[in-house]
């Protein structure tokens, strides 16, 4: 028997992560493995990767027209990124042992096929979770989010928040030391991540919770306002940033985590300025752009081979019983993490 | 000695448009006009255009950097576009009787250099009040908003709010009869409004006071949402479209009449739909385009004499007293006029 965790209830404001309860978003399953096809591997679910827009693809009543992954239903197992060992194998092409990527979700044990797990390039000096972070969707997230929305030029100057996320530190560093960008400015929730986020790239890092934000923040762009705004949060930093964004400039909306549990706090009561200000705001979802991973990953390995992209700062790994997946997953929503958050779940 | 209404308190909520209470937003004064220099003329303003976007030029405490036009400051006369009768001129360009069109402001009379009176083409068929209309600056933001924002293509379906607005009338009409638009939504907050944007072009006409408006705008898109949402008044209903919007789709950002006298009512709950669906937002100013007026005019006049754009409907004419300029310029916050809101306060 091994053990899986499913939706229970779609939520429609903030998960109940405790398991066992009657209103629990989530349940523990037990079942028992079928035994492996031609073609197939078993596999040792290791790290699993905690994304903002899991809360997405499981909101109650969605309209899966309008999704961009199909909703998750009560009963299906939750959907993760994840690292995995193949413990058994019936593919000539993946041997026991190896190291792959893949769509687990929360299962400590699973069967997939063998083109549905990608072997990890072996490369000593990066522990496997970076591929979850930095070197997996959020490091492509932030690369493309750069390059192709906000078109980010040498000298331009950004606002980043959710900067001590997953996507955000990575894009801090790329702006600042691969596009080249003028001023980056880093927007983050303790006065820790903005120590960490200046010693890797910002210009300026500024903690929203304190309460001189809003001044610190009109002063840290002064004197000609941003070019770009790359937005992972949404709602009132949001708000806070649309009076700071050049005319003619843009936004770059990546994610709204601010509202996912509770979207009636987006109050953008500065809306005007897009209009006064001519702005364009351009939401975008980094699978649009996986027919170009390749390019993506170049310079994001070179980015760290040059020294100009740290992935040691870069990530939270908890080590914890399976479980407790749900209750680390909900760490995100509370921002206690910096960098990526990474569970894992078993040893390598 | 002539009347001319200056700014007294500038407003950061509701305008108090009744004159000589110590909290009006507006003061009626008194003054001799100067005696003509060369090259002036001294004018009879007839027609006082009304703009929502006027609100913007006076709010308190604005930050000049950001604004599109000058602020006006307390003590000066209220901007406003204006069509005017030349009652003695000192230039040899034009005479005395020409109707011109100038930014006047709220002046009886006032003397300005010949320059900036542009005498009116003398077309026996259109009030010249339609040049404040749909010849004039709503007519060629509709028409640059359609052209140039939405990049609006023949087939496409596309929203319309304030469309019984002086911008949105002409839109719906445009994107119907000049730019072949498939499906046009219009949303207005009358039913007799709804019913004469029907008879101009809209294919559906919503009226968004009705108890039923989510239920019927959702039900009215079916089965494959629009293409392009032409953005009037922000707020409520721009939250109810995000979710109507095909993906990859566009928002033309071009007015938030709901928030201009309280923007707190912004609430997007639905934001996320800009991320979901690869929303573009893109804010414009009409005055970007004024270098392409002639083509605007040329569509717009064109569109007038084959009978696909009727002004007959679309402007509301208030003949009224100088001192009641302020009062009439309310009803527009009020969704009182159906059309080009126009004060009248002279006779040709």
């Amino acid at each position: 028997m091994v053990r899986e965790i499913v939706l229970a209830n779609a939520p429609s404001g903030f998960p109940v992560v405790e398991l066992g309860k009657s209103d629990s978003t989530f349940e523990l399953k037990e079942l028992e493995l079928p035994e492996l096809k031609d073609d197939q591997v078993l596999l040792q679910t290791i790290f699993l990767s905690n994304d903002p827009a899991q809360r997405g693809w499981i909101q109650k009543d969605q309209n899966a027209d309008r999704a961009y992954v199909p909703p998750i239903l009560p009963g299906e197992r939750m959907r993760a990124g994840s690292v995995a060992k193949v413990l058994k194998s019936t593919s000539p092409s993946i041997k026991a042992g190896t190291v792959v990527q893949c769509y687990g979700g929360w299962a400590e044990q699973l069967v997939v096929n063998a083109k549905d797990a990608f072997p990890l390039p072996d490369i000593p000096e990066l522990s496997p979770s970076v591929f979850l972070g930095a070197v997996g969707v959020p490091g492509l997230t932030a690369y493309f989010g750069l390059k192709d929305v906000c078109k980010l030029q040498r000298g331009q100057d950004i606002i980043i928040s959710g900067a001590a996320g997953a996507t955000g530190n990575v894009a801090v560093q790329l702006a600042k030391h691969v596009f080249g960008a003028g001023k980056v400015v880093a927007i983050a929730g303790s006065d820790e991540k903005c120590e960490w986020l200046k010693k890797i790239g910002a210009d300026v890092a500024l903690n929203y919770k304190s309460p001189l934000f809003s001044e610190a923040i009109a002063e840290a762009v002064k004197p000609s306002y941003v070019d770009c705004y790359f937005d992972n949060v949404g709602g009132a930093i949001l708000n806070a940033c649309l009076p700071l964004i050049k005319r003619n400039g843009c936004i770059a909306a990546c994610g709204a985590i601010s509202g996912y549990n509770d979207p009636s706090q987006t109050v953008l009561s500065n809306w005007s300025e897009i209009i006064i200000n001519r702005i364009t705001v351009q939401g975008f979802i980094v699978m649009d752009y996986y027919h170009r991973r390749g390019e993506g990953i170049q310079v994001i390995s070179s980015a760290i081979k040059e020294g100009k992209l740290s992935v040691a700062g870069g990530e939270t790994i908890v080590r914890t019983g399976f479980e407790k997946v749900p209750e680390v997953w909900m760490r995100l929503f509370r921002g206690e993490n910096t960098g990526k958050l990474v569970t894992q779940i078993a040893d390598l």
